[in-house]
């Protein structure tokens, strides 16, 4: 069966429709930044638009969306990087709109689908996915399916607690892996080390230089991610752990092999698994939310 | 159907068969300290005995040992507390002396299914619990199984990392929960602070008559553990947390609530489960592994 999904970001709509293992159609649009009934509007008539000019026929629509999610209700509780998108009942206006089967996700645990089933981690029973961006997501995929928790909270590595007592995150906890080891963090101590501003592509730029303060604060944020990889691996245990995002896939081999090294470190007597670098890059999210609807029928 | 469950432990050997919610037949034995082969022994000769006094016919047997599993070889690889147990094949030794199917599992995993189904967590769809005493062990339960993990270290909550850099564990990573929250890690911090040898029940007494010291360590105790609880919440999300083992249980509902308050102050904006002690407490290992027999088939 074919699917339509829309990956909605702060900056872009993508939508993409897959058939088998192909996007037959792609396209995205702008994220409208007047408040949530714009994108709402936008992208209903961008998923218009796929229908119809869609090579094969669509029989169900997955979103991906930033945020928490109320999925009993099908709606966004909020997307921290929308402006004035909160409790947003995307499930239900799609549906009325498109006249098709709707399922919402989060989106990290779409990509986390996407490079299950199609990406890095194919061909694994179990998987684990991280995105090092500006924040920090996951997802886990047990037994080809996302596992959500109880709550909608389960894969979210981002606010394990790596340095207690450690800054304080945007959740109101200290020492979140997300507060010393993501793209704005670095951009933080990075400007505090040099006295003045430095974006995080800027550090990055600074470390491949070689520069030491920029190897300390980059291995820094690596040796965290390590160490929470390490909790994951001794809670949920996956078979494969695939990294994404900018920070993820951006610091390239050299920084992945910092992380892989954190990692054996916390788990010298424990079995490990394969850490790959993210495959589908941005097409995870359009992929991902996809599968959402694949997999939900 | 009725199984008999056999609990592997350091000091004694508990056997009990389940038929649906009932033990109804119970035995302990000694744990032979002279090696695998006796232990194996006592092991059968206690088995078949429970077979010919059990009121009901006995269809499976499920066993629960300590330590790391190798679940496809059926063969414990070694038990930590039981002098020289390793690579010791408890399934096909069982298996043949008795002519029934045999399951083998890890005691935590094991009592984790017995408070989930027939304890504290009944009722719940996902699970998970601690149990403290001299180590730390765990199990999550997701959807009535115990999720084991790719490598059968799913669960191992006294693991994860709660102060980088702190005391080296036995598993020679610092500052897992283990390292500084368990029965053996609070005996080590109080005879250093006491200056004298001071066992985990000692300790706990001088908590009780309000000794300042004391009362620092216990708390610190509940709150690694709080903190480690918090990060299961982030990754697993069950819906109830079990706490038991002799630290957790015996501590009664005072150091719950140090535990619950320091697992609320890291989820702030989250979504917590509920916190309970363990029910089933010295009988869980017996009818856990009954259960891994049960639901094996």
């Amino acid at each position: 069966m074919a699917t339509l999904g829309i990956d909605l970001g702060g900056t872009k709509i993508a939508l993409g429709v897959l058939e088998g293992e192909e996007l037959v159609y792609s396209a995205r649009v702008a994220t409208p930044s007047d408040g949530s009934e714009a994108v709402l509007q936008v992208m209903v008539a961008a998923a218009r638009e796929a229908l119809a000019e869609s090579p094969v026929a669509v029989e169900a629509v997955g979103v991906g969306s930033p945020g928490p999610i109320d999925y009993r209700a099908g709606v966004v509780t909020y997307a921290p990087n929308i402006p004035d998108f909160a409790d947003v009942p995307v499930v239900g206006r799609l549906r009325r709109a498109l006249e098709l089967p709707v399922f919402l996700e989060n989106d990290a645990n779409a990509a986390a689908l996407a490079e299950h089933h199609l990406g890095a981690a194919r061909g694994a029973e179990s998987s684990f996915f991280v995105t090092v961006s500006t924040g920090i997501g996951g997802g886990a995929i047990i037994g080809g399916r996302v596992w959500r928790g109880a709550h909608g909270q389960g894969g979210e590595i981002g606010h394990l607690t790596v340095l207690p007592g450690g800054p304080v995150c945007g959740c109101g906890n200290r020492g979140c892996l997300e507060a010393v080891a993501s793209g704005r963090a670095l951009a933080r101590d990075a400007s505090y080390a040099y006295a003045r501003e430095v974006s995080t592509p800027q550090l990055f730029d600074l470390w491949r230089q070689g520069d030491g303060k920029a190897r300390e604060l980059v291995s820094g944020s690596a040796r965290y991610l390590g160490q929470a990889l390490a909790d994951v691996q001794k809670l949920l245990d996956p078979e494969v752990i695939v990294v994404g995002g900018g920070v993820g896939v951006g610091g390239g081999e050299e920084y992945l092999s910092l992380v892989r090294q954190a990692y054996a470190d916390h788990l010298q007597v424990w079995r490990r698994a394969e850490i790959r670098a993210a495959r589908l890059l941005e097409r995870a999210g359009v992929i991902g939310a996809a599968l959402v609807a694949r997999f939900a029928n």
